[in-house]
């Protein structure tokens, strides 16, 4: 198959080279009628543009970065499958790129991303400062962390999902739970997750204990150590908030070596609602978090600002219960 | 923090601009000495090279894109991650494309990927025609595929991995095996892992029911309707080898609930050792592809490709048994 250009396209057409070139670029006037015809012939002839010469004329590619800590955890490459989705049916290319959460990597792929002419970045880094958000001279959207500066913020709404966890846990009898969460670093969206929990079990007189994985549990995303040591200490427990679904599956892996029953001695819900929760047995209760919606919203605030427009600045998107088997 | 150009680096390194050009985009004769010096002056004012600039000096943006059928599977998952470590080492970028398994989508990709000037592609595709790769210019290595034309296949033993799995299933006192495989399109992996499975079995006299999804099931990963058939229809079946750990994820689940225990009713290895395998309850033993080592020899394969180098056509990686508690 010969690579179609656009020669062949204004040749089908009947225009100057020079006219399919105004289209592609939409540059200048063009009239309708000319614009539907050279369309329609790059439609029947069957050509691609050349997006490397149009990012050229434009100054700018049409990509999208997302830089994620660990691209195999599982809401990280759900959220790119979604982001893939989005990004395809709007004319974007995906790039990825992983952080390990090192701080001076992020920095550096920012930089790297600011001078590929990239359309803009989703950013998942609980430690970027506003200040050199400030210095990046593209649009960056931040996902899952509290406003930094002025940045722009995608995030589910971590404390009604905490709230959520609270009301089945104590609803299912719950009366001694225990909430195991992320690395304690500041920004981490578990904390808000957290503190509703226990700040609704407080209302209805019960105690919650939490646990916080280390930062090297989360690097290495093994959190078996952190479960081991909740169930030890707490042999009375009866519900565990695991704050997302990538804690949970461990946490039913200790609770089967430790002859615990889920649902019948411990009831345990998650947050996420990847699909590892409804691979997991039993299978897994837990918060959706709109991932599809949270991308939507991502790229929808990067065009804006890649306009120029003004966008909201903190959007908070809704989240829901899913019962399964595991409470 | 201002953006560093190159007039920075020349200045730094005393220098002329074009010269610092030339070191960019390895143009004309530099002497070593010069070349240390300007190199040292980017590393040390933090100067980021204009990928983007660069790409069209090349006629090639270091870009690498890897084309699946689902992003979230979580195989795919573990090869984009892969990916990333092997291609960020080395400079490059990835994009990631999801193809759904659409043979005409992952046409019009691989077009697509041509007119972006990158450096190569990853398939992963069980359609595609060998006529058609031969029309993409550009450097393209297929994954967990046989040889397809005169393209650049990379694998795992897929064959080796089905006898492992039968020899294990056999010493651990099987007798009535059953195989859950991926759907039955004519060139997929799960194919030549269940054939040699069948094969060593009958060479212990040992018989084999295999069950096959449907590509709709593969759609939508969910095989539980043809696990629930399998199970039902060999009541006395001791173990099971499912061709990918994501389907035996789902026989974990649907054993669960039909109260059938495994290790102790049915012995049960899966495929690919994904996290996913060692998330799951019982953890799952399985056979181990060497990811790693698969995407980085299909990122050598690209760089040879590029350079018009010769290079392997069907490269075979070996796998090896990862016993864990499901057998």
């Amino acid at each position: 198959m010969a690579n179609v250009t656009i020669k062949d396209v204004a040749r089908d057409a009947g225009v100057a080279v020079e006219t399919v070139s105004r289209v592609l670029n939409n540059r200048g006037y063009i009239s309708q009628k000319t614009r539907d015809k050279v369309e329609a012939s790059m439609k029947r002839i069957g050509y691609i543009p050349n997006s490397f010469a149009q990012g050229l004329s434009k100054k700018k590619m049409d990509c999208i970065a997302v830089i994620v800590p660990h691209i195999v955890h599982p809401y990280f490459s759900t959220v790119i499958s979604e982001l893939e989705n989005v990004a395809s049916e709007r004319g974007y290319k995906v790039f990825v790129y992983n952080s390990g959460g090192d701080k001076n990597k992020e920095k550096y792929l920012l930089k790297l991303c600011q001078s590929s002419f990239i359309s803009g970045v989703l950013l998942f880094s609980s430690e970027i400062s506003a200040r050199f958000l400030k210095s990046v001279q593209l649009p960056v959207v931040l996902v899952e962390r509290g406003p930094v500066g002025n940045s722009v913020n995608v995030q589910c709404d971590n404390v009604t999902g905490g709230g959520l966890a609270a009301r089945h846990l104590i609803s299912k009898g719950c009366k001694r739970p225990i909430v195991i969460g992320t690395a304690n670093t500041e920004g981490m969206p578990g904390d808000k997750r957290e503190e509703e929990f226990t700040e609704v079990c407080a209302r209805s007189d019960v105690d919650v204990v939490s646990y916080r994985a280390s930062e090297d549990q989360y690097a290495s995303l093994d959190y078996h150590a952190e479960i081991e040591k909740a169930l030890e200490e707490n042999p009375g427990c009866d519900g565990i908030f695991a704050t997302s679904d990538l804690i949970a599956a461990q946490v039913i892996q200790i609770c089967h070596r430790r002859n615990i029953r889920i649902p019948e001695d411990i009831k345990l819900i998650g947050f996420d609602d990847v699909p590892l929760a409804g691979l997991l047995t039993p299978a897994l209760t837990t918060i959706r978090q709109p991932i599809h919606d949270i991308v939507k919203c991502a790229v929808d605030s990067i065009e804006r600002l890649s306009e120029g427009e003004t966008t909201e600045r903190n959007i908070i998107l809704p989240v829901e219960l899913v019962e399964r088997e595991s409470t």
